[in-house]
């Protein structure tokens, strides 16, 4: 076996181990979603909440990682990176979408990738609520329940939407303004709530690309390899896991890069 | 039976009626969306199309009501309303959110209601993705899938998410503006993409508040109803189901609608 085959068989190994555990996750996930009233929540910040299944769901899918690659390194959106871990690492979000899961809203997921020194290589991101399972390998293309997706081949904003996010902390009036010509000009914006998300949904075809203007490594790795994976470009991977400082994240079809790369 | 009580027992028959019509057209609608090879696309102007399921699904409506109630009037987005109509009629949005609906994405969502001098007395909205029945009848209160709900108790825009549309014909700059000012201010806007489901959503404490600038009765009527049955308040309800003319729409909690007034 040629080294590069061994990789991909390694690729593909990886990315059934992530699927498994998103899909547990999600389950977990969505029977807190459904019995809402055992819900507990704290705040982090301006619109940034954390909730007791944000913990729990991380804490399985740290488990599961373990038992199934004993000597990786993990980061996790809620709780420490692994001190030896550096730059090759599986990147957890137990719930992408905090926001919308806390207040009922179906639009939330689960997300894991793992990168090999800081660019992602497997990705799986699960919706619970559609039963919506999207992953990728790089080189071996992304799915959606297991079937090919591909980018839109859309050359125009009045083709369809676009998902445009803003952040108070990060020029929200710059996305308004980007907002406000977008409808003038033909095209229509719409805001998901969970990024990583609406980075599938480019990748399959259903947005025309998404912007965020703040978010670490765990809320746009494994969408970014998705949606690269599925035809699409995207900006650069930001250079390590550690980076504490948020970066925008903007992904597009091809034919609507350009209408959409004034927002990076 | 006093007069009162007679006109209440109508409502409710209606209610059922409305209900388990919007649950089959749901479930036709949620077949065509999931065999997307199915559907044929054309376009009535700027972000806005119809499909042959739009079409379909308002036919078979029309039909069940025609069976259930043959003197009533219709009015539907897809096609004309009945001439003899006036204002006391059904009220028939088949896809609310065709964008979503043809694009891939989950949330649209099925529209009925049945108005007394152009006032809404009973709504039903089917969300099939989700299997979400919103329904409510004047002075009967505002329910989910049989349970009732009731906006949320916020008092600040810090507190949950708040739904702003915009439309090119509609002053977009406007929404953009205020979208702007929104996440400066600490709050965060969503766009849902369907103008009812929005507001099923506030009607059920998941959205503080929802603006769509340009409706036409039967994209708000049927949620407005809801709203104010669940303990919101709204703008007023359009003078006639003839208007050509589109109107903004605007719901909110209670506490936020301060907060959300300047946009009406």
């Amino acid at each position: 076996m040629s080294e590069l085959s061994e990789v991909a068989d390694t690729l593909e190994a990886r990315a059934r181990t992530a699927c498994a555990i998103v899909r547990e996750a999600g389950a977990v996930a969505l029977a807190a979603f459904r019995d809402h009233g055992s819900l507990s929540v704290e705040t982090k910040g301006t619109q940034d909440w954390v909730t007791n299944v944000d913990l729990e769901v991380e804490a399985l899918i740290r488990a599961r990682l373990g038992a199934a690659y004993p000597g990786d390194a993990i980061v996790g959106e809620e709780t420490a990176q692994d001190p030896e871990g550096g730059n090759t690492a599986w990147v957890i979000d137990p719930v992408d979408g905090t926001t919308c899961f806390m207040l009922g809203l179906p639009q939330w997921c689960v997300v894991l990738s793992y990168t090999v020194d800081a660019v992602p290589v497997v990705s799986a991101i699960y919706a619970p609520v559609t039963d919506e399972l999207f992953h990728a390998t790089a080189g071996g293309g992304a799915f959606l329940n297991g079937r090919p997706i591909r980018v839109s081949d859309a050359a125009s904003i009045g083709d369809g939407l676009i998902a445009v996010g803003a952040n108070a902390q990060g020029d929200p009036h710059k996305s308004a303004a980007f907002i406000g010509d977008l409808v003038s000009d033909g095209g229509m914006y719409i805001r998901v709530g969970a990024c990583a998300l609406a980075l599938c949904y480019v990748a399959s075809g259903r947005l025309l690309a998404a912007y965020e203007p703040r978010v670490m490594p765990w809320d746009d790795l494994a969408g970014m390899l998705l949606v690269r994976e599925a035809g699409g470009r995207t900006n650069a991977f930001a250079p390590s896991l550690v980076c504490e400082a948020k970066r925008p994240v903007l992904v597009a079809a091809p034919g609507i890069w350009e209408a959409v790369a004034p927002l990076y």
